[in-house]
């Protein structure tokens, strides 16, 4: 069988010049490498007995939304400032320059839920660390953080020390 | 079994005043509601052998993740304009002042790919159309539309006249 990593294509200098891109369109666009990649996910959480998948837009909807279905969970969407039609809360994260913010619905999560955080690519570890944050505010327990791949040279994981983070590769 | 349109929220005056806008969000945290959506659309389309279900951020993409989980098949996302990082095609549709455009890379779609194209809502229909013409554009075939809800005041369903075009629920 193929490894996942062949599906994973550079793109040089974007977003910007510098920066090589791992583009995950080619994994997605396989069925084999697409259900592998979220059969092992949920193999890896399978036992944790997960209510709720939480991913970010946009790439993180791909992810989760099929995570979700697969744990037989529902899915929490954390949108952008001002994509949630109902009463929000939110939490900041870094940029390179200033921060922005993640926004969940405030009766998205019930208290005790058991929630995997999902997302495509673990790099300074900034948003997911964002998302947990939402998670516990709402009452919620982060049973663990699921990624496609990571970026080891940014220690992300290093910034969610304490919680179950799991990548499907590593760069 | 609770009818699904229970699972929908409305919400008053968003985006704007005297718009009543269908909020999918506790439909996609329930596990029930969530999984019987997608299990229906897949159901649906079952028989068509789909290769790829193709889906337009950002709620397109949980949907149409978890459809194509289910379905086994690949998944290809359309995305608004410069957020793709390889070569792409687009497809312009119209907005209430002036137009937008969806793009999709080009290598998404191989000749002759059967593909279902899969959104939240069926509004005017614009989008959806666009989304089919970038399928055809491409040389796949388009063998369904799937929607989780229908506003049919807005006849969407004649522009996407042709298409076996299907909703799980009508407003």
């Amino acid at each position: 069988m193929q490894d996942l990593k062949e599906f994973i294509r550079d793109i040089p200098d974007w977003p910007k010049e510098g920066i090589i891109f791992k583009d995950i369109t080619p994994l997605l666009k396989s069925r084999e490498s697409f259900a592998r990649a979220i059969d092992t996910l949920a193999a890896h959480f399978g036992d944790e007995n997960v209510d709720l998948v939480l991913g970010a837009e946009a790439r993180g909807f791909i992810i989760g939304g099929a995570l979700a279905y697969k744990l037989g969970c529902g899915f929490i969407p954390a949108r952008k400032p001002g994509k949630l039609p109902w009463e929000t809360t939110s939490a900041e994260y870094e940029l390179e320059y200033g921060t922005d913010s993640l926004e969940v619905h405030k009766d998205s999560i019930f208290p005790g839920a058991r929630v995997l955080v999902v997302d495509d690519v673990l790099a300074t570890g900034g948003t997911a660390s964002a998302k947990a944050k939402l998670v516990e505010e709402l009452g919620g327990k982060v049973v663990g953080i699921a990624f496609l791949m990571e970026l080891t040279f940014l220690a992300g994981r290093d910034r969610l020390a304490g919680y179950d983070v799991y990548s499907l590769m590593s760069y």
